[in-house]
């Protein structure tokens, strides 16, 4: 464990020290898993990425140097990934699989390298994007989402005293180890750090990290970031986004083929991964959709992982379906990653233990939660809801329902089209907090 | 500002880099002013000072090993004046006056070294005593203090991993911060840090005085520790102790000598020493005898420190004393230093406020208070009530009454002698915590 003066770091911050993307492993396990497939089955497609900010009441613009902004992009740009990691990443095991990663992958690795972006500004906003083959753009989505999180953190630490830094990471630092003694509390718990893209930094995320670790033991099973996988001998832990199901409808040729697409996605993906890997996410465009028109095979896969569905109303409507299928759904595996917080967590364990296994992705609440600790009591840190979605594929427009219409991405005639094949039955509006 | 990772350096312990006695400026600034005037007006007689621990339930042979016990001591007496260090007592100004110390009281303490030490153990506990002059053995109160209270917080953090000495710092940062935050709602407070002697270690000091400096500006007035003050430009607090009254008690041939012991003090006092300096300590043999036969001159000092009887019920004593002789309390000073936390600071200066000037010692709440920090839930960092006492002048016993019996020191046989000559009016036992 590599213990950080984490206050004093951010005090004596200097962009060769601190740039904040270190590595191409810095970034979730499931965008490799994903870009394994996508270079098989869509090698030729263009995706364009777009960087949203759902907090309107932010103006980035006003937050972040666009200077800065610009060197970070390119400096993330410079980066390859090492020969270290290239190795790890061929020789070590995921998801208790060897060689989960071919040698034609990594191979194809080593020459990678981030593709150009877009940058303007809209309405108080950053509008970025990048644009180009998607095996290439997708590869933006967390690098993107960081380097924004992390500027806006610095910018709102800028004019800090020293003084003020160490209480105000002091206080991060006891806030999240009482987190930790309440979810010890819970024997049977399983959690993971989905944390990444929200994260406060990168050294504060390896400190949660390393919190989860000391305070959690075998409860604590790994994170999804890659490079904190492999610097602290930890499960690198992920499957498969919203992107796959999303690229593969914006393909679609016609309302059947729309239709039909999600279980493209899940018929790909079963060719190339099996065993945990096999975890679908429900609500591209609505759970009850999905479930209403899955194939039967869709009940032999491990699990599902509702992602923006109220928690506890989502894993009712999976058990039912489970149980419709004749299958007992304590063999099957829940994955809650939306939004979760302790309180959430205990509720969600209570609700559901005993009756189907649970894992948790805790991510913003985890890598991010300083309100309250500032003790200039200043704003700036709270987190706020910062999304990189599709928005093109081969010039059409790209769409996500998801079960909560706060959260749906895309253009208002094509939500429409989407909303008429797939049916916009038990989507519930809540505020999307982060 | 010097921020040291304190988890770090404490995991990293070793004895070259962090032994507990630095410097003999690492001391209470009181001990350097009594000890200018001990030269002048008793420089032949000898006194004994002896370590107590009235937390008997701490049994302190248990918890700290002899070895590293008489380690620390013997390297205490290995430190001498530093060139630097005797060329800022001798350059600085003091309570806004230059040339507190003489040159010659400066050449003298060159040559400075702290006399042998004895060390036994007797019913669980270390019996320590310094004997020898006077002018030498009160310097080693303040040593051998924080040599014992510092090798048993670091007897207790000994197993801890790395990561749970990070949580600890980070807890004890935070609730210190809280501490600052409800003080600094006080506009008119007037602190100073009296923690030395009872500190967790001197690294923690250091952060806590640096903590009230950030959050309290100029309403923290400064330190007692006088290396503290030198390093980071701050005020050295602290006017005189109990050993004062308790030598010339000791050293009274009558029992008319022995009621006037306290005033010849002050008459000693006042030849010396002016202006904020003249704060008498009324306690020592009970502070109703102390007003009650008091000489009128006493009512132009500057104020009082009561130091032992129930804040609010002293300073009303005080403050009436001081009408009786028709003096306005409005002018007149009072510090408390008893064991004070923000709880009682706060409804002492709520009880006081526009009737008299109050300024505040915060000790061991201030530097030691590790309570519900310790992530394993463990035992041995809750601050103990340790002091070092004269106990014989001239081989005649010492003895102190004060307003609380449970801090009452001597043979039984001397302290019934003492009652019957000070008479034991008012005195009040309440639990000694700190």
């Amino acid at each position: 464990m590599v213990v950080t003066d984490i206050a004093t770091r951010t005090y004596d911050h200097n962009f060769r020290l601190d740039p904040i993307v270190r590595s191409l492993l810095d970034t979730d396990f499931y965008k490799l898993l994903m870009l394994q497939m996508i270079r098989h089955v869509h090698p030729k497609v263009d995706a364009t990425f777009s960087v949203i900010n759902r907090t309107h009441s932010v103006r980035l613009v006003e937050v972040i140097d666009e200077a800065e902004l610009r060197a970070q992009l390119d400096h993330a740009r410079t980066v390859r990934f090492a020969k270290k990691e290239l190795i790890w990443l061929a020789g070590n095991s995921f998801y208790g699989t060897a060689r989960m990663f071919s040698p034609d992958f990594i191979r194809w690795l080593s020459d990678f390298q981030l593709p150009p972006y877009v940058l303007e500004k809209h309405d108080g906003q950053y509008a970025l994007h990048f644009e180009g083959p998607w095996t290439h753009t997708t590869m933006w989505e967390i690098p993107a989402l960081t380097i924004i999180n992390e500027l806006r953190a610095r910018a709102a630490m800028r004019d800090k005293g020293r003084f003020a830094l160490d209480v105000l990471y002091a206080r991060a630092k006891a806030k999240l180890w009482q987190k930790v003694e309440r979810l010890r509390m819970l024997p049977d718990l399983v959690l993971s750090d989905f944390g990444t893209r929200r994260r406060h930094g990168f050294l504060w995320q390896r400190w949660c990290v390393d919190a989860l670790k000391e305070g959690l033991g075998d409860r604590f099973i790994g994170t999804s970031n890659v490079l904190l996988a492999m610097d602290a001998d930890l499960e690198a832990i992920g499957t498969n986004a919203h992107e796959l199901p999303m690229v593969e409808a914006a393909l679609s040729n016609s309302d059947a083929e729309l239709a039909e697409a999600p279980y493209r996605v899940l018929e790909q993906w079963r060719q190339h991964y099996g065993g945990n890997l096999l975890v679908a996410l429900p609500d591209a465009f609505g759970t009850t959709a999905f479930l209403a028109n899955a194939p039967a095979w869709v009940a032999d896969w491990t699990g599902f992982r509702p992602d923006s569905a109220p928690p506890i109303a989502a894993g009712e409507q999976i058990i039912s379906w489970w149980q419709r299928h004749g299958v007992d759904p304590r063999g099957k595996l829940l994955i809650f990653s939306d939004g979760m917080d302790v309180d959430t967590i205990e509720q969600v364990y209570g609700h559901f233990h005993g009756r189907v296994r649970m894992s948790f992705g805790w991510g913003t609440n985890l890598t991010n939660d300083f309100r309250d600790c500032d003790p200039d009591g200043a704003y700036g840190l709270e987190p706020i809801s910062l999304v990189c979605k599709v928005t093109r594929v081969d010039g059409r427009p790209a769409v996500k329902l998801s079960d909560n219409p706060e959260k749906a991405t895309g253009e208002p005639g094509e939500i429409a089209r989407y909303l008429r094949v797939f049916g916009g039955a038990d989507r519930v509006a809540s505020a999307v907090e982060v």
